[in-house]
């Protein structure tokens, strides 16, 4: 059976990728591989747009995350995390298990913050050093300001730290522009490769904090990854076949340019909600991004009879997660994604749905998805 | 020109590896991904002789070492770490980083610990909570007796851990059978795959050390990992096709059968030995392991002029690190390395050596090689 992966990450990689990845490996200790780094450097700042340097860790994003928890803040410290979605959780799961104070700022599942919210807590709470929020919250498909809340941040002391795992390379993200502060992300979203590279890009305010930091670190200190990629190396072996896949990766986007490549996304992200919302369905984000569609299930239907028909006919899509299990069902659209995937995801959805009993006219959910893909 | 990867890591990939890496990528939370998880934790348990998890992580041997540190002890606690290289040291650094108390045993680079001191610290200092060793000492070439040491520490409270980031799948280390309580392990040394990921096998012994620990730790959370692997999946995204890839190594090594592994290594190492003294050279270690051979520069040759004239040709070999730059080289022939290799590195190093001006007779140290290859 002829497989698609639709789900938001890992997302397909593509074939010039592929096939750099599968050359023979050479070793990181070499000029050959010192030229590479070079050029990924340099284009890591573009995508990041950022005039720093963008570090770069064998991990998942959850260790950059990590990362920029414990090179910045000490034991106590106190911060605000926005949480509305399991990703938004993790900031503050890993702020606790190092001793720093959370004051969440919970959202409903779906929904957005509003960044004025963020503004009074920080009138109300002056010592806070940092707040951590999610640009494309990946459990909800939801979107987040993240440019008001640059602003808002970016008159006090705290430094701005943005989850962009699910939103680098997909919605413009310019941060040096925004002013935001720590941007996080890893390789295997709209950057198209396999998991397993992690990144952080720090503007000029978080790097004056890492040295006051007394958080503990090792693996993912951001002082010595800095010293390393000067050189162009890294501080600890390097997963240099993703390196070397990443340098095509980052061609790919380049050579797109990032305004197209936002462009391609909105327009699918556009195509995909009205193509569901023909076929009667809710969206479950209020602000939908443009990484992945969460969508209802509808009643009478456990979303999970709906990943299991797409995996019947060989798509991976996803589920929902914690309490919204059963509920959602997320279709992704970034990285190596065209029109075609989209088609391919809502002319499945109107057969997974025919199957489970659900009154849909065959059609209806591609034909507003084709409205859109024709402008 | 045709390249040729001699270095202690990365070391080649086996074709069948990177074929299977190359294929579309799969989703983690799908049957498919868990049924080859399955695979991987069966044959690891294998490859590390245990019968306990072995732990995975995205990352680099680091942070599994990084792991074995955060998981196991408490802030002030004291360890012992053997320091006879800069894989010893980092041990060190790693306690240090965390407010872990360090008694070093130090031994001159090149050499390798005596266990009577080690048995005499424990003596002496009955609090000791962990010693902390190298199996195989990349940075030297020198490998160190686990096996002996395994006796000492595993008749005290202590836990012995081993880096054998650089030993597994080289050496015999019966894990269970020599009571080591943690080892760790990295992808990309005979492993035969590409770094970027990290294993870590615990004995019973060590985990029930686990929940005592008040270190903090968040991504190498080995608990939530122990977790995770029990539904075959990780705590966070795993490197996919690492993991592909991984299935397709530990079926190549399990199809020639641990004991054969380790006696082609162990003739490949004997081999080389004998070459590189057949031309007048000396080795650096005392007791040198498998993985790889350091070779002393003859007087008046700087060793990067080695490792330029090996460059020259194609080959990649690896200089000296830290204080032993420029006064030797180290040859590998690990993982997917066979007599063609050991033929190649002395074949070529008698080219370098005669072009910096040392008399060598060409063919004295390749047939010294195949004396022992013949039998």
């Amino acid at each position: 059976m002829k497989r698609y992966l639709l789900a938001p990450g890992p997302t397909p990689i593509p074939p010039e990728v592929l096939q750099a990845m599968a050359l023979p490996i050479i070793h990181h200790r070499t000029p050959e591989f010192e030229a590479l780094f070079a050029d990924v450097r340099r284009d890591l700042r573009l995508v990041f747009q950022c005039r720093n340097e963008v570090l770069m860790f064998a991990a998942s994003g959850t260790g950059a995350m990590e990362g920029a928890v414990v090179n910045t803040l000490s034991p106590g410290d106190q911060v605000v995390v926005i949480r509305g979605g399991k990703f938004g959780e993790r900031w503050a799961e890993i702020c606790e298990a190092y001793g720093v104070r959370v004051l969440p700022v919970d959202v409903p599942y779906g929904t957005s913050v509003d960044p004025g919210t963020v503004a009074d807590v920080l009138k109300r709470e002056p010592g806070v050093r940092a707040v951590f929020a999610t640009h494309s919250e990946t459990s909800t498909g939801a979107v987040h300001d993240v440019q008001a809340l640059a602003a808002i941040v970016g008159a006090t002391d705290a430094l701005l730290v943005v989850d962009a795992i699910t939103s680098l390379g997909v919605m413009d993200l310019p941060m040096d522009a925004w002013g935001v502060d720590i941007v996080v992300a890893g390789s295997q979203k709209a950057v198209m490769l396999p998991p397993g590279l992690a990144f952080a890009g720090l503007s000029d305010k978080a790097w004056a904090r890492v040295p006051e930091s007394r958080l503990p670190k090792y693996y993912f200190n951001f002082t010595a990854e800095r010293k390393a990629i000067e050189k162009n190396q890294s501080a600890y072996t390097p997963a240099v076949s993703l390196v070397v896949g990443l340098r095509e990766a980052l061609r790919l986007i380049l050579a797109e340019g990032l305004p197209n490549v936002f462009a391609r996304h909105d327009r699918l992200a556009r195509a995909m909600r009205a193509g569901v919302q023909a076929l009667g369905l809710e969206l479950f984000a209020e602000h939908p991004g443009c990484a992945c569609t969460a969508v209802k299930a509808p009643a009478g239907i456990e979303s999970g009879a709906i990943v299991k028909g797409y995996r019947k006919r060989g798509i991976t899509i996803a589920g929902g997660q914690g309490s919204m299990k059963g509920k959602i069902f997320r279709i992704a659209h970034m990285g190596y994604a065209d029109n075609s995937d989209v088609l391919v995801a809502l002319g499945t959805l109107e057969l997974v749905l025919a199957d489970l009993g659900y009154p849909v006219k065959l059609g209806e959910g591609v034909r507003a998805a084709q409205q859109i893909l024709q402008k």
